[in-house]
């Protein structure tokens, strides 16, 4: 259950898509590392919040408590501090496992790829964190999905919003995970949970109410570094700086306008410490709305500067921050796109089907077609001792063979080999 | 235990590998599929053998029961079956997990990618089978391992040879895997395993003995066929003919000096039914040695014509012929080659450094790194505000890097770029 095959012809989707996001990680310089599937059970205990639920453990068979990685977040940071390494830029494209109630529909699986980029390491302030929202634009942009946003909020901003209305800081993050779902439900809905679930007092949650409903850019970061509250409490002050910082790069980047500081934007993982971000797709054909409706994220991440030391015997820290592409949403996009446009993708690679238009020629089929492989050629042929003709030519429409080699009594007598292009039958001898 | 984090030079020689190996399957004209790493338990009931206790099972955290999948074969019969599939040619490299002693020096994982190249359907006799064999000959002369052996038998033939010395038709598979140890084990202690433990009587034993250590080519062939008891037997008339019509095949693809016709070899899995196959890459320096030494198999398959028909409801059966590639054994022998050669792998492909040599100038490097980005030029910048000169070339040459472009005050107010190559040193300015 929400697992999936892939036929060939989304497998060759899906390969596309995995080259195009591979290759922007590659273009920003990062290497690849590889981590094991199976993580031990306590590395993954603790890091998740609510989704600890959803982690699949193994059965105990004697030896190791194990469990199927989560995402690729935590391994990333067992690996750096198992290996004490302070410093790296990586990719990693691998799956990952959640035990969620699957929306097959919309993308959601029990075992799904992600495709993150991470860079670890004390830098000046938000250069890394603004390369990976170019990365996001870069391949949002690339892949052609149509307008999107990317949301931008700071855990310290949120923090900060949260101490100077009331709440005890015990309740942060419980409040964090609230105030996260008002990208799917009215602001109406979260207020009632936050003072029924999460037991804050009315009034709190009006205050919170009256900060995370705001969203725009710089104009907004000003705004509040001039609120006389929030002005006034050191992490938002801080998370406000680094904002304004950011959007001065993302500038440079010339990327701003596909940029929405928002602070309703939460993200549901504990380990986050400084800027989170989110991207999503707009509504297409939205002429009649007033405000683009969002289809779903597709991209995700951020800072989380205390997890490598988590992991660390003496607790050092490495700073991080992180992206994470939402490939199974995005496929689900283009295989729609694809099946819409009625677009045939071939699944296989071969050049030349070699072939024979006469009985008793298999061995003249077989010395060629080996001659072929050596040099490199990708050839097949069928797996019969005498296939008619025309059997052979359907197979190359079938599966988008351009070339025909055909040899038969005539050519084998001549030395030579009769090349047909099958969608035009042309054909030269050679 | 017995899994392993992949840092970047490791995922590096990976990459490099795999891609040798995906591009002849794509040579061959297969097409690509992927299946989800847990499978239903009872998808992998039964058709391993001795290999069963190797399984990973999930914890039951209800819903289903869940393993994890062995091999890549059994998935890909449960997908022909599932889909109604009867003919395909398809490749699938991908991690499967086996609960077994590791020994990671000699490349044996608890995690391990598997490489595999099937072909399904119902064709005429040994033309599939003989491509598989030229796919092992292809992929381990292109990876210049040194010199192999591609042992080649029928469980037809051995199941012949174990009727006509008088072994009960029960027996016949445990006698399959004791006779499969003989590449480890001198033939005293097979014998003592089939007498000792397989019940087997000294003279049913013995008269094994005489055929399963006989190794050679056609000529051994023929000398079977003409055998006073074994020509008598149905099923080994039948293997013997058509490892006389692989011969011929195997000659027309030139490749039969790397074949052996070898009684001894068995294959420990429960679901072939034909051909079986398997490659040894064969000791170096072996002068001293009368016959060269094998160090293991590298690859290996074989012939399934009943697994397909056990995941059908009515039991129609998909004739199958692979063969996986054993890749972590190749990986370990390259990568101590590449240790003991001294030379560095690239971990990333940078093309260029973007560098400044005063302070004040992270803004004109962020806007040039954007061009080159949106270009789709691999590049790189320090994620520092001010960083010295030397040390960004000094990252050049960490890291490969062949090119840095710097922008100093002089070429912004000239609206150049000056292009360093790092090896030689040579500017341009451009």
């Amino acid at each position: 259950q929400g697992t999936r095959d892939h036929a060939p012809a989304q497998a060759a989707l899906r390969e596309r898509l995995l080259s195009a996001v591979v290759s922007c990680f590659k273009r920003h310089g990062a290497a690849a590392i590889d981590t094991p599937v199976l993580e031990l059970r306590e590395t993954l205990v603790g890091k998740y919040g609510e989704g600890a639920r959803l982690i699949y453990e193994l059965k105990d068979q004697g030896g190791e408590l194990l469990a199927l990685r989560y995402d690729l977040t935590v391994p990333f940071a067992r690996y750096l501090a198992m290996n004490k390494i302070t410093k790296m830029k990586r990719y990693h494209v691998a799956k990952v496992y959640r035990r969620d109630n699957p929306a097959t529909t919309r993308g959601r699986y029990r075992e799904f790829y992600q495709c993150d980029f991470d860079i670890a390491g004390q830098f000046d302030p938000m250069i890394p964190d603004a390369e990976c929202l170019k990365i996001v634009h870069e391949i949002l942009s690339d892949l052609q999905l149509g307008d999107f946003v990317i949301k931008v909020n700071d855990r310290r901003i949120l923090n900060g919003v949260f101490a100077v209305c009331g709440v005890p800081e015990s309740q942060f993050i419980p409040a964090c995970c609230t105030v996260d779902k008002l990208d799917k439900v009215p602001w109406e809905e979260v207020r009632s949970e936050m003072v029924g679930e999460k037991g804050l007092s009315p009034e709190v949650a009006d205050r919170i109410g009256e900060y995370v409903q705001l969203h725009g850019g710089l104009d907004l970061i000003e705004q509040l570094l001039q609120d006389p509250k929030l002005s006034q409490n050191k992490v938002a002050k801080e998370g406000l700086g680094d904002m304004k910082l950011l959007f001065e790069y993302l500038t440079l980047f010339g990327i701003t306008g596909k940029i929405s500081f928002d602070l309703s934007l939460a993200r549901g993982l504990d380990y986050y410490t400084g800027v989170i971000f989110e991207a999503v797709l707009l509504q297409q054909d939205n002429e009649h709305l007033e405000e683009p409706l969002s289809v779903g994220s597709v991209a995700g991440g951020g800072r989380y500067d205390g997890l490598v030391g988590m992991f660390d015997a003496k607790g050092r820290k490495v700073p991080c921050v992180g992206v994470s592409i939402g490939i199974e949403r995005i496929f689900s996009i283009l295989e729609q796109r694809l099946e819409a446009s009625g677009e045939k993708l071939r699944t296989t690679e071969t050049q030349v089907l070699v072939a024979t238009p006469q009985k008793h020629l298999l061995a003249a089929r077989m010395k060629l077609i080996s001659e072929l492989w050596n040099a490199g050629i990708k050839a097949e042929m069928l797996y019969k001792k005498d296939p008619k003709l025309l059997k052979q030519l359907q197979y190359c429409e079938d599966t988008g063979i351009p070339l025909a080699a055909i040899v038969g009594e005539q050519e084998l007598a001549d030395g030579v080999v009769k090349l047909r292009d099958v969608a035009t039958r042309k054909e030269v001898r050679m």
